[in-house]
C-alpha cells in the first residue's frame, strides 16, 4: 500500500495537527498531492497531510473492470462479501494500521490531534470515519461528497458487492444515518458545485442537510454556481478547508 | 493540435494581457493547467493563460522512443532534417497558427501585450522565442530552463537530429548565444531548484547568467535550496511569476 505525506516547515519545531484526506473513485494517493495545491495552505497553517490510496492494490488483488468496483473504488469499508472480504478493509487500514504506521515514522504527527476530508467516495468516507470515530478526528469537511450511499447508484452497487444485500450493515456506512444516532462537536464542511454532473444522481446533498438539521449537527453546506465535480474544484477552495481545520484543531 | 486556456474573470470586461506557458520534455498542454495552480494567480491579475503542447502529435507524426526526442519534445524549433521536418515546427506554431487561432476565437485576448514562460525545455523555448520577437513577448521567464541547448546532452542530441549537424542554424536556438546579439527591455525572471537533478548537466544556468551580464541584458536569477525539476517547484513560485509578467504587461 502506497500513501502520500506532506510535513509541514512547523514540523521541525514540534508535533503538529494530521489532517487525512480521501480521495474519490479512480484516484490514488498521487491526484490531490499534485493537483489540488494543498501543500501552501497546509505550509501555512502548519498542519500535516495523509493521503491514502483508495483500495487495496496488486495482482492479487480482486478487482472489477468498472471503476466504480474494485481497486481504486474501496468505499472506506470492510467487506464480508467474497472475493472482496480477504483484502478491502480501508476503514480499518486508515484508522488503524496506517494511522500506526504514521505515528511510528512521523513523530512530528500529533495523533492527539486529527482531522479528516475527502472528495466524493472520499467525502464519504471522512464523513462515516469521522462519525464513528468522533474522538479520533476531531475536525470533518468534504467536497462533493457521497452522503446517501445507501440511497445512491454508485453506494447500491459497491454496498451489495462489498457487504451483500441491504441490511442493518448498510447503515454503518451511510453519513446520513449515522448522523441521525451520533452528533458530533465539529462543525462540518462541505462544498459542492452547482455544475457538478453527479450532483443529483449520486451526492443528493438535500438528503443530508435535512438529516443534520433534525439531529442538530453543525453543518455548513456550500453551493458554488459553475463549479463541477474535478480538481480545479477542489482546489479553488482547497485554501477554505485547510483553515476550517487549522481552526479546530489548533484553535 | 490540442492546446489549453485560461481565462480570467476580467475577460467579460474587457481586453487582458495573454501569457504563453511553454511545457517542457514529456508533457503535453495540461501538465502546468492541472499541477501548477496558475489559475489562482490569473485570476487575481487578470492574465489569459495559454498552453500549447509540446511537439506535433498523432499516428502519421514521425516519433522516437526515447522520451526526448520525437513527440512530447519539439524543443520549439523548425526542423530541417527527415523525417523531422514534415511536422516539426513547433516556433512557427506557436508564433503563428496558434497565435492566430487565439486572436480570433478568444476575443477578449489582446494581442498587444503578450509575455512568455515556461519550464526545462519550455524555458528555453520561452527565453528563444522572447529574443527572437522581443516585440511580440514583452515579459519573459522561466522555470528550470535549458539556457544553453547547444552544449548540453538534451540539445545536442535533439538539434543534431531536427537542424542537423553544429553549424550556425544552432545559435539561433540557443538563448545565450541569442542574447550576445539581442538584448531586450524585459526584466527576465528566472528560478531554478538547487536540488534540480539536471542542474549541472543540462541547464547550466551560469553559462547564461555570464552572458547576459556581458551582454547587458536584465535578470533576476534565484536558485532555490531544496527544490527539484517537478512541478512542486513551480507551483510554488507560480505566483511569483505571474506577478512578474502582470507589472510588466499591465504596468
Amino acid at each position: 500500500m502506497r500513501f502520500a505525506v506532506y510535513t509541514p516547515p512547523q514540523a521541525k519545531d514540534g508535533p503538529v495537527p494530521v489532517l487525512w484526506y480521501l480521495s474519490g473513485l479512480t484516484c490514488t494517493w498521487a491526484n490531490v498531492m499534485e493537483k489540488s495545491g494543498l501543500q501552501r495552505a497546509a505550509a501555512q497553517h502548519g498542519i500535516m497531510i495523509i493521503a491514502p490510496d483508495t483500495s487495496p492494490r496488486g495482482p492479487d488483488v480482486p478487482d472489477d473492470e468498472a471503476y466504480d468496483l474494485g481497486q481504486g473504488a474501496g468505499f472506506y469499508l470492510t467487506a464480508t462479501e467474497p472475493p472482496w472480504d480477504t483484502h478491502y478493509r480501508m476503514d480499518q487500514y486508515i484508522t488503524g494500521e496506517l494511522r500506526d504506521v504514521i505515528a511510528v515514522n512521523f513523530p512530528a504527527a500529533d495523533m492527539a490531534r486529527q482531522g479528516i476530508f475527502g472528495h466524493s467516495m472520499g467525502g464519504h468516507g471522512a464523513l462515516t470515519l469521522h462519525f464513528k470515530h468522533p474522538g479520533t478526528y476531531q475536525s470533518c469537511s468534504a467536497f462533493s461528497p457521497i452522503t446517501s450511499p445507501a440511497r445512491v447508484p454508485w453506494g447500491e452497487k459497491a454496498f451489495t458487492a462489498y457487504i451483500g444485500p441491504p441490511s442493518i450493515a448498510w447503515e454503518q456506512y451511510d453519513a446520513t444515518e449515522l448522523v441521525q444516532n451520533t452528533q458530533t462537536r465539529a462543525h462540518i464542511l462541505i462544498d459542492t458545485g452547482k455544475a457538478d454532473p453527479f450532483l443529483e444522481t449520486q451526492l443528493k446533498p438535500d438528503i443530508f442537510i435535512e438529516a443534520c438539521e433534525q439531529a442538530g449537527q453543525a453543518l455548513d453546506y456550500r453551493l458554488h454556481a459553475g463549479y463541477g465535480h474535478d480538481y480545479y474544484f477542489i482546489a479553488t477552495f482547497m485554501d477554505d478547508h485547510i483553515a476550517h481545520h487549522a481552526k479546530a484543531l489548533k484553535g
